[in-house]
């Protein structure tokens, strides 16, 4: 698809198709992919797609404001890029490229860990920069990284408490993923004693990665430590129990993600929007609840918040555009984001936010419970 | 399909496939085509196929009675006419054929705003006219439009309240639908410097009508200036939420369309069907409930009337009529709405539809609660 | 399929295919069709298929004994042959070598008021005879028909209630049907000035005959009249309500049959099993409780019977067995269900009829309700 | 696929297609085949792909710990092998073959009362041996296979309840199966006056042979003369009903199963994953609940232990490797469970299989009860 052919696109959704069949077939899977038998792939879509919002009328929206403070910065609406890996896998433009379409549409951008750009040159494109820490084995190396992010101006710390291990993604079992030449995790030594870059003891150069990297050990009293060599705010992605979030809550974070890390961890968590309202309640208000897994249209960031979510993180979407247009793909994509959401809330009947939030919700396939019918 | 060919259709969505393969796929698109994912066009059928309606034997039903009054005038069966715009562009009789159809069915005709003809030659078909409104920006035209429609003999006036902008119809943001040359809005200037009638800004002849001419500010106190300009009763068409159903209560209006407006404005509102029971409990009784979307065959109507609605009304069914036979399509429609209505009547125990109100409804996919089995 | 090639059917499902392969289109859809958009007739299949049976173990099933009383009158096994008209249409061997089936495998055969063969021939086959009566428009031939059955020895009288007219089967009212031109209602007159043998009016001879002969104007008291007339049991056939149900209880009637008529009646009723459980409760033992619909093996009986049915008619299975090899097939067909039925009881932990009663279900599409969930 | 291929294999599942295109048609039917029209078979995967694990983050996952004890046995994982007749059919290596490779894997293997290598042989690879009894009518062989296998050195008896006559297999009705000359029951005389090999009587020689040995008039009391013949600790195999598992608790078995025998026998019992969590509640902690049925991966695994169960037997899917490369086939597949597993716990949080018995577990198909949505 030429660089005119993605402004043809009416929906995020549809960036998928010609985005897989621009990548090579390895790129696409780790995009793609995900664990298992990928049940949890499909079952995040049914929820969204089985939730309905009950729109209101008659509520002047001939001005829909979708600006919000996030962690105390203002975004222009409630979306955050999510943390990926390798984005210069997908496209030359890679991380550079979707933070300066980030910036543009006014919403953070998560530097990964494993980002093929440092976040220094990230955070230099402006707009808010936020760092993703996958937690080292070598806590001297992560507390490196963690200065690194902090000197670098990111305003907030993503901890993925989701991956002790690498789920089993069949594509990444195959052992074929391997880095393409120029693509490197910027972080990390890459030399022939450091980081591997293709496939190692029959696993993909990703999850060989992990397995030598990160620290499966983590307990909740570590987050004292991280607390202790970082000020920026913390935000715990991965959390789908409700007795996690109080305790997160308990802690003190600032935020968690509900996620199920886009069925790419364990295959056959709850779809995150079924496990978003009792996060919600049980966190009560004590701090941000994101929401990630399945956003593909105006509408699902809708049902995200109107189920108790602040923002909705936008993950394997982006990555479409990217695909297809560098830069300027994933801008169209983050623009179309933009008017579905504006669309959506007006035809909703909200002309805020706040009024977003307190749309009522249904479950489509529970349309009549019996004890409504009338006689 | 020719003159004769329609008259072998035995039921109303048997016309969709040849209405289908007989319409430009321009226009043919705009009259199926609903908003983004299309989710809802879907969603409202599964509701009703899954809503059973348990029927009573013994009840004398050599007669079938399906008349009824509506809002003080007599109609044939407990059905009228969706506004539906531009039905030139669909066939030649356009809306003075549907017009005559319904008249001779004994139902109401829809105006729309945007009506290929104006209201004053379809009310002059006779029958009962109503007159649908979208809220100009410019209230001087909004009055006007309004005189204009009481002088022609409206009966009701049926104010749209789900459109403060057009949903994102996929076919009308491709940017292909623009007006056949012959067919225009009818209460509207298409000179130069009026109405587009062709693709505008990158969307449709009618997204961009919409976005140039209706009032996306309106609110509830707005209706107070409606109220004045206007004797006519008053129906508002798109009310899904039971808390704006009790507010149109309280402020007196005299109907209520519960309507998603098949599918075509937000996608994602719940099915009017699972919508209907808990806005028929907030009204209380004090207005009419009028039910819109997906309506195909006579046991339709039932389900609807038994969970609360005084009609039915009937929208693309009649579309796909008038275009395989014009106004005698449109008529075989209403007829064979009319035949499977009073089967169904008869065949659910029901001599008039004070009975059908009172069918019991349940839902298929529920079909035996666990507390029902018997140990 | 020849005589040998039924013997190789290994389940009464199996029967439907080579059935319709046998059968002419005409005859098939007089068979298989159903009415409108079918929507009941596959409803009823899933209800069956969702509906659980929870076995019990260590019963001493050394022996299952399937037989009961009915009405008085011994019978093999919880079944009876439902009503179905014009058998001699499926195949040669007609009513008569249905009856010979039936009698064979020790269960009622039920006379159509619109049999190919008199019903004194029917019952001279020997066996039970029951009646099936559609209430005619004349209450003396209505009282003729009932003295004729009762004196060929019929044994109870099965009074169709869900058919005040005929419901809209697509094949009939393609107008296409009509009977072969040797077979003939034999309890009718079939000159020229009798009951039409194909088409009128548009509708097939059957929808015809219906509209001609069959009085719609019933009610609840006409009963009365009809207990004037005969002495027979009284069996009511096609409730679904309870409140219906209740009603014939508080008359005398000695059964019922749930029923939504295979479908071919209103479509849209609940699934036949799913509307069981209420009239059984609401019958509170007055009366038998029948089931009809969809009955394809011999788990399917255990289900009805544990949902409170005393015995499962048996209705298309039968003729797919007729067509396929006349007399032996239908013959085939009972012995498959036998053999099923006497394998189910065993592998449910079922010595008798009784214990089936008792067995539990559960909907499987309901697996683990939220509350049962153990933290 | 040869030898190595089959380590190409990423999860269990994945060897169905190559195990049933490398078995003769007769004996991948025996394998693979269900009772009737196999809606059991479809049901137990819905369950379990159906139920979601809500897992936990923070745990401390850098050992995961699969061991425990079951009977007063250490087992490595949470895992047997289920009782499976004349394994020799689907390769050479048979029984031996698994059983040594259930012995590497550190899980108990359960030789079959039609196992086709004596359970001396098989108790001779070492690792734990069960024995799986078919009560017979006579009961001196009955016990003469119990001091067999007590000699031979079972650790465990598990008595199979839920056979007092073999399930309608539409593979075995048709006749068809014999077994293959070099394959007997190797705990029965096979000579002319013995067990029969091939079909008899119309079905097949597994039918058959069930049918002439098996006692379908076992009932509860008849326990004692069990107990009375063997020191084993008893497991009570194909519990779907909570009285049946309090009765058998009451008794003072040591072990259930639940099971609905693979779909097998009754069809249309409830999956068995739906039955357990009753069936744990009425146990209340007496005796192990072990769990059979669908199992396919360590996700599997994870949802039964998550409602209740002490083990998951492991049933097709070690025929599936063993058709494909013999023992170590068998071994690949436990190897792979063993793998998932440990990835499932990691990724779910639970160290140890103590966590695993805390996971919260949620349906799918009911996301979010009405109740539970915000407003």
């Amino acid at each position: 698809m030429t660089g005119t052919a993605f402004a043809e696109l009416l929906a995020p959704a549809e960036a998928m198709q010609p985005a897989s069949a621009a990548l090579p077939s390895m790129i696409e899977r780790f995009v793609n992919g995900a664990a298992d038998a990928e049940i949890t792939l499909r079952a995040k879509r049914a929820a969204l797609d089985d939730t309905c919002l009950v729109p209101r009328v008659l509520q002047n929206v001939s001005v829909t404001d979708s600006t919000m403070d996030l962690l105390a910065e203002p975004v222009a609406m409630p979306a955050a890029i999510a943390p990926m890996a390798y984005q210069e896998a997908v496209h030359p433009d890679g991380e550079l490229g979707v933070a300066r379409a980030a910036r543009d549409a006014g919403v953070p951008f998560t530097s990964s860990t494993f980002s093929s750009v440092p976040v220094e040159e990230v955070a230099a494109v402006g707009g808010t920069t936020w760092f993703q820490l996958y937690w080292l084995r070598d806590r001297g190396v992560t507390a490196e990284l963690l200065a690194h992010a902090e000197s670098a101006g990111c305003t907030a710390l993503i901890l993925t408490v989701d991956t002790p291990r690498m789920g089993r993604r069949q594509a990444d079992l195959r052992g074929s993923f391997k880095l393409p030449e120029d693509v490197r995790a910027a972080h990390f030594d890459h030399s022939a004693a450091g980081l591997p870059n293709g496939p190692q003891g029959g696993v993909s150069a990703i999850a060989a990665q992990t397995t030598s990297l990160v620290d499966p050990s983590l307990s909740w009293h570590d987050l004292e430590w991280l607390r202790e060599h970082t000020q920026l705010p913390l935000i715990l992605k991965g959390i789908l129990h409700p007795q996690d979030a109080a305790t997160a809550a308990d802690l003190g974070v600032d935020g968690l993600v509900v996620s199920n890390h886009g069925g790419r961890q364990l295959d056959g968590p709850p779809p995150a929007l079924a496990a978003l309202p009792a996060v919600v309640g049980a966190v009560e208000g004590r701090c941000e609840v994101l929401f990630d897994s399945g956003i593909r249209s105006g509408t699902d960031m809708l049902k995200a918040l109107a189920l108790g979510a602040s923002v909705a993180l936008r993950g394997r979407p982006v990555l479409w555009g990217l695909a297809i247009g560098g830069e300027a793909g994933a801008h169209r994509i983050l623009d179309l984001f933009r008017t579905e959401l504006h669309s959506a809330m007006a035809l909703a009947g909200c002309p805020d936010l706040d009024a977003v939030r307190h749309l009522a919700t249904m479950n489509r396939m529970l349309p009549l419970p019996a004890e409504e019918s009338r006689r």
